[in-house]
C-alpha cells in the first residue's frame, strides 16, 4: 500500500451537483472532504446513526466520531457495525439497523450516515429509505468503487437468498462525502476493481476520458492525489449526468451495466468469493466488445467487426495496466454462465437487454442470441 | 348482515383520478367494479401475484381468480394467502411475498394484487415497492374502511416490533377497485368502523359533507349501494385531492390524521385486540374535539369554546349513529395514554403535533401541553 501518495488535508475540494429528487445534492470529492461533517447546515436534526463494518470501523469510525463531535450542531450520534461482507447485504443486517433505531427512539429528522463500501452504502440508503418512509442519509464511501459508482445515483438494495439486490427502492443522499484520504488504506486489489467502473464511463460514451486512462495509470496506480480526484470526479460526473436524465433506469441509465449482465454471471459462478464485482465487470466489458464484434460479422458488417477487434485489444490492454483480470481465474463453462445470466433481473421478461458497444465511447442497448453469447464467452474464460 | 341490499352487478362505475405519481391513477366504485379486471390494458406484462389473507380468500378469491383468468392477456397468476390481522403485518409476511415472487422468477413487469382490507394492502403495496425497486400493483380493497383510505393516496408499510408502520414507503397503486359487492360479506362492527373514516373527511373540511352523513346514517348502515357509493366517493375525492397537493405529508396531509394520534394511543393500549382502527380513530376524534375546546377556554375565547362544546356533542351523537363508541370499552388511565402518544412517529423530534379543529369542517395542525392533553382524555375514557 502506498500511504504517502495522497496529500492530506489539501484544501481543494471539488463538488459536483447531482440534479434528481427534489432538490439534488452536492458530491465533494477530495482529500479531508470529511471536513465538511462540521458544517452546521449539514444535520436537519441533532439524531445521528452512522452505519458501518469492522473492518472499516477499525480504520475510520475514531476520526468521523471526532468530527461529529466537533459539529456545531449538539448531535446525538448512535453507531451500528454489522459484519463485513456482501453476503451481509441482507434483509436481517437492515433489521440491526432498525432496531438501532427503534433504540434511540429515531423520530423523522434522524440523518443516518453509511461510512463504506458499496455493501454499507447500499443497505443504509435501503434504511434510509424505508425508516417512517424516508429520513435523510449521507454518504461516506471509503473505496474507489463506492466514490465512483454505488454513493451516486439513489439505487438502494438487499439481497435476498435468490438474487442479489432483487429489493430496493430508489432513494437518493442529502450529500457525498468522497474523501481521498479514506484510500489511503484501500488494499491494491481493490484499487484495482475500483478503476474498472472508471474505466467503464470512458468505454460507455467518452473515449477522451478513455485515452486519458490509457496515458495515466501509472500515475493512477501510485494513488497520485490530483490523478485520482480527477478520475473520480469525471466518474462522478457521468454518472451523475445519465442518472438526472434517467433516475429510474428506463432507458439510458442502462447503459450503466455495460459489463453487469456478463458480469453478474462470473459473481454468480464464484459464490461472491472467488471474484470482487469490478473484476468481474472489467471481464463482462471484454465479452460485451467480443460480442459486438460477433453481431459485427453476423451482420455482414466487415469494417465495423475489424475496427471492434481492434477496440478488444485496446481494453484489453488498459485492464492488463490496472492490474485487471482479462481471463477468469477460476473453470467456468459458457453455457453455464450463460444460464446465470438469464436469472439477472435486468431480464425483462426472458428476454436478455445487454450493453454492447460499436467502439471506445459508444455504447448501445441491444440483444443477442444464445449462440452468439456462447460464442463471446470463450474470450475471457 | 344485510345482503341484499347492495345492488349486484350495476353498471354504475364512477370512476375517480387521484393526480399523484408520474402519471396518478383512476379509482373505480361501484357494484362489480372487479368486471375491469379482465380488461386487455389492465396489465403490462402477464405475471401477476395475488395477496391475500385466509379470512377474505374464503369469501372472495375464487371469483378475482376467475376474472383473472377471463381476463384478455394469458396471465400467470400465482397467490400469496397471509395469516389474518395486524400482528401479520410484518417483514416476515412481506418476506413471504418476496419467496413467492423469487419461485415465480416475477421480472419488473409482475404486477401486485392486493385483495383484502388495510393489512393485505399495506404489506403488498410495500412488497411491489420494493420488488426490483418498484413493480405495479392494483389494490383490491374488502373493507369500507380500505376503500375510503388505506387503499387510496400510497402509504405503504409494516410494522416492527416495536411500532405500528415505523418502516415503509410512499408507492402508488396503478389502480384501486372498490367493488360495492365485496361490501356485502363485511360484519356490521367493521362497516362502523371504517365510518369512521368516512366522517373524518368531513370532520375536516367539509360540513355539508358531515351534515349529510347526519341525513343519511340509517341509508348508510342498511348498506344501500347508493348511499355507500356516494360516501365512498366522496371520501376518495377529497383524500385524493389532499394527497394530490401533499404526497409526502410535509402539511395539509397531516390533517388527514385528525384523531390518528389519540386513536394509536387507543390501539395501542388494547395491544391492537381490544378496538378496532376506526374504532380509535372515532374516540380519538372525540378526545381532539375536547382538547380544541380546552385551548379556546385557556385562550380565553369563549364564544369558540362554546361553539366547540356544541360540535363536539354533534361528533357524539353521529358515532352513536354509526354504532361507534364514545366511551372507551376498556380500562385506562389519561397518563399512560399520553405517554403512548409520544411514542408515535409524528411526534417530530419530541413535539407532538396535533390535528385540533375549529368546528365541523374545520381541523388545523397544532399543539398543546401534556396538562391540556391529559384533561382532554377523560371526554372519551
Amino acid at each position: 500500500m502506498q500511504q504517502n501518495q495522497i496529500t492530506k488535508n489539501s484544501p481543494q475540494i471539488q463538488s459536483l451537483r447531482v440534479n434528481v429528487g427534489e432538490r439534488g445534492y452536492a458530491v465533494s470529492i477530495g482529500a479531508a472532504a470529511l471536513d465538511q461533517l462540521t458544517q452546521s447546515e449539514f444535520f436537519q436534526g441533532n439524531q445521528v446513526l452512522l452505519v458501518t463494518n469492522h473492518t472499516v470501523a477499525a480504520l475510520h469510525l475514531a476520526q468521523v466520531l471526532a468530527l461529529l463531535s466537533a459539529a456545531q450542531n449538539q448531535l446525538q450520534v448512535e453507531t451500528c457495525v454489522l459484519e463485513d461482507g456482501e453476503e451481509h447485504k441482507n434483509l436481517a443486517s437492515a433489521e440491526q439497523i432498525f432496531a438501532k433505531l427503534s433504540a434511540m427512539r429515531a423520530s423523522r429528522d434522524v440523518t443516518l450516515i453509511a461510512l463504506g463500501g458499496g455493501m454499507i452504502g447500499d443497505i443504509t440508503g435501503f434504511a434510509a429509505a424505508l425508516w417512517m418512509r424516508g429520513v435523510p442519509f449521507v454518504q461516506l464511501p471509503s473505496t474507489l468503487l463506492a466514490m465512483v459508482d454505488s454513493s451516486v445515483g439513489g439505487k438502494t438494495a438487499v439481497n435476498l437468498s435468490s438474487g442479489k439486490n432483487l429489493i430496493g427502492a430508489f432513494w437518493q443522499p442529502t450529500a457525498v462525502l468522497a474523501d481521498l484520504n479514506l484510500l489511503v488504506t484501500l488494499p491494491d486489489r481493490q484499487l484495482s476493481a475500483g478503476v474498472a467502473e472508471v474505466l467503464k464511463y470512458g468505454a460507455i460514451n467518452d473515449s477522451a476520458f478513455f485515452a486519458w486512462l490509457e496515458r495515466n495509470a501509472e500515475k493512477l496506480m501510485a494513488r497520485d492525489s490530483a490523478a485520482l480526484a480527477y478520475a473520480i470526479a469525471e466518474s462522478v460526473r457521468h454518472k451523475a449526468e445519465i442518472v438526472a436524465r434517467d433516475p429510474h433506469e428506463k432507458g439510458e441509465r442502462m447503459l450503466l451495466n455495460l459489463g453487469h449482465t456478463f458480469g453478474h454471471a462470473l459473481e454468480l459462478a464464484g459464490g461472491y468469493q472467488k471474484i470482487l464485482h469490478g473484476e468481474a465487470v472489467a471481464l463482462g466489458m471484454l465479452a460485451a466488445a467480443r460480442l459486438s464484434e460477433i453481431l459485427a460479422l453476423a451482420a455482414g458488417q466487415i469494417e465495423l467487426a475489424q475496427s471492434l477487434a481492434a477496440d478488444f485489444e485496446r481494453l484489453r490492454q488498459l485492464l492488463l495496466a490496472y492490474s485487471l483480470p482479462t481471463q477468469l481465474a477460476f473453470p467456468a463453462r459458457a453455457t453455464e454462465l450463460l444460464a446465470l445470466m438469464k436469472l439477472d433481473k435486468k431480464s425483462l421478461s426472458g428476454q436478455l437487454r445487454l450493453i454492447l458497444w460499436r467502439g471506445v465511447g459508444k455504447a448501445y442497448v441491444g440483444t443477442a442470441s444464445d449462440a452468439q453469447i456462447l460464442a463471446a464467452w470463450p474470450a475471457v474464460l
